[in-house]
């Protein structure tokens, strides 16, 4: 079974909006086993949207699109359906009931240009909307299901779950699904990855690998394709382990994992406590920790430092120190970690200070040198990074280099590998 | 004249990657007076992309191909682009040497597949690379300009700037373009901003009037349709002037400005320093000031009190007004800006305290409750909002908030309106 979208809006073709909608629902599809052979953005305009829609019909057996569903003359994509599918508008008196109803609940005036959305092609099969007003609707055009939904991802999202999927589902045994899963990596460059999974890197067909560098590491991507979503998996598991084996300190997460609530649930089913002292990361490092729901019950507090007299006043850093060491040292790192330990009584304490630049390095103290500071009851460690890239990669990657060394620390792994 | 956009690469079609080539494509076109008739978006499957870019060529007469240029089996482009074009693929020796030179450059093995890059359609005119190794091309078939580029985003967009853009300017003489000015607000919901600007909202036609909603604020975008971009500028200052006389409080920025580099401009050019005390923003706060390059001119700490015993030990907070009015209340707002202020000897303190959700609110004090206080040598506010949202757009609201009533602070606008 063959597949293709048609993203329907103007502001599109305006580079106003980036389409995200046909990438989710591709991989729906991928999901469902239906190749997905292309997608279409066209303007709010019956004749371009008429030549999509129909050039998708004829290649595929199913066409969705989003967008044009709306109340306004704008919105084209009932009338064009029903054009490529010969078939009439009629007025569903009890869909238009249905909308009114809805509108009165939330107690505002019901516009009457909303009834245009009480128009459908004879003999489509109905789409309800759970969020919005604008249902969509599946229409048959000979051998092909032309599936219509509105373009606001929210809406679109819930009507194709709790509608469409079912549908597709009913439509044909599925033969084949692909299926993907992320292993996150960080503290290892992309050009070490690969040398040290090269060779499974070649020789695996099945699932296929893909690597994705970003700043906060390295994502690999196993893709496999098999019968079904547990066979998928099966395959997916083992080369998984393959790659734990390989990279046993470096995964710390799948999918869409993020450091911050690996670490914390670390912090959490360990009864650990956590503060930190920032510099160059400037409250990076303590934001990623609670953003995550439930962090008050290992974060206490976290220390700003700034400027130099911050380091002094709020956590107690030798002045002198910082004469002589500078702000930016092994020294001064060290010394915010063991003192916002000592003052909020937490098990562990983390630091940063750096130059995030673009401004403010020297020859000997380049921008992206960081130092990093951990301390817990039994000992202090201090690392040394240089990152490169410029002000907000250097930041992020200096707070993930410290939530890796939290997240280390807290599994006994090697803190330099 | 006409365009269309083709974005080559399976892993769009598997909803891996969005394609954010073609909005960013189409962007550039408008402010060239192109008009963009549609996009597509096919795999690497030399059918498929045969007839995605005979038709576009058919019907358009620029057509613009992203990705498939890479020096793989996989990559297709070039192939295809010689069979459209009815040409045959000569190689460029001079390029295969230069490609070779390159990577010579950087010490690393040149691998003798990038050779494949060196074959271009007989006839067609370079269009080289200043990033990476694959050179682009544009071939002409019959009325329409065929132009190739890659796909990574940072080398389209390169080989678009340097010598696409002149070349499609050079085609013939612009006769009208379109243009985009966003005015940013925050403070204001949708619908309040809905009426105040609702009947030139209706009434004007160009430029034209978009509002779109974000956690942060709303932003008002005007489109207006000139002759050149002076005036297309005129047009959208005139309304722009009156958006400003509507809104006087509440227009923060244009374009892509972000509040914590306006209220940092602001900062500095008053000779002013900066602390903050957060609770349920942990850190939110100084992380976006800090941000800003230049940042460590006017911020001098943070205090992230998340913790009741942090607010008490860091900032002085008794801990009985926490325990008679609780930490979410409007005067340990005050206390964490007043003692931030004082300890750091900052002009100006901004402290945060509330619920960030999704557990831990009750019926008195409910998810999304958040008290800010701003402290100055004259004066204490407190704010008390009602947010709604999940955790994190609680916390990016607050950030938002707190950010707006500094700046209304150094502006000496109004706080509430």
């Amino acid at each position: 079974m063959n597949a293709e979208i048609v993203a329907i809006g103007t502001e599109l073709l305006l580079g106003q909006n980036v389409d995200t909608n046909s990438a989710w629902l591709a991989q729906q599809m991928a999901l469902l086993g239906v190749d997905v052979y292309g997608f279409q953005q066209v303007g709010d305009n019956e004749k371009r949207m008429e030549a999509a829609i129909k050039g998708a019909c004829e290649r595929s057996q199913v066409v969705i699109t989003t967008g044009g569903l709306g109340p306004t003359v704008d919105d084209l994509t009932r009338k064009v359906a029903a054009k490529v599918g010969q078939k009439t508008l009629v007025y569903y008196e009890n869909l238009a009931k249905a909308m009114e109803a809805k509108f009165f609940r939330t107690g505002k005036l019901f516009p009457q240009s909303n009834l245009n959305q009480a128009f459908i092609p004879q003999g489509a099969t109905l789409v309800p909307n759970p969020i919005g007003t604008a249902p969509g609707f599946i229409l048959k055009i000979d051998k092909t299901y032309l599936i219509t939904l509105p373009g606001v991802p929210s809406e679109m999202k819930a009507m194709f779950e709790q509608t469409v999927k079912p549908f597709l589902k009913g439509l044909e045994p599925v033969t084949s699904i692909i299926k993907s899963r992320v292993y996150r990596t960080t503290g290892i460059s992309e050009s070490r990855l690969n040398e040290k999974i090269a060779d499974i890197f070649e020789s695996s067909q099945n699932p296929t690998i893909g690597v994705l560098a970003h700043p906060e590491g390295v994502d690999i991507r196993l893709t496999a394709k098999a019968s079904n979503e547990e066979e998928a998996n099966k395959l997916i598991d083992a080369l998984g382990k393959i790659l734990l084996t390989r990279l046993p300190n470096n995964i710390y997460g799948l999918d869409k994992d993020e450091l911050e609530s690996i670490v914390g649930q670390m912090l959490m089913t360990r009864h650990m406590t956590l503060a930190t002292a920032e510099s160059c990361t400037g409250g990076l490092i303590s934001r990623r920790i609670t953003q995550v729901s439930g962090s008050s019950t290992y974060f206490l507090r976290g220390y700003v430092v700034y400027s130099n007299e911050a380091k002094s006043d709020m956590l107690k850093v030798d002045p002198k120190m910082i004469k002589n060491k500078g702000a930016v040292s092994a020294e001064v790192a060290e010394a915010l970690a063991v003192n916002a330990r000592n003052q909020s009584a937490s098990s562990v304490a983390i630091s940063t200070t750096g130059i995030a630049g673009p401004t403010g390095g020297t020859e000997e103290k380049p921008v992206g040198l960081v130092y990093i500071g951990l301390s817990d009851d039994q000992t202090t460690h201090t690392f040394k990074f240089q990152f490169t890239g410029d002000r907000e990669v250097v930041q992020l990657k200096a707070s993930q280099a410290a939530l890796e060394i939290l997240r280390r620390h807290c599994l006994g792994l090697s803190l330099t590998d």
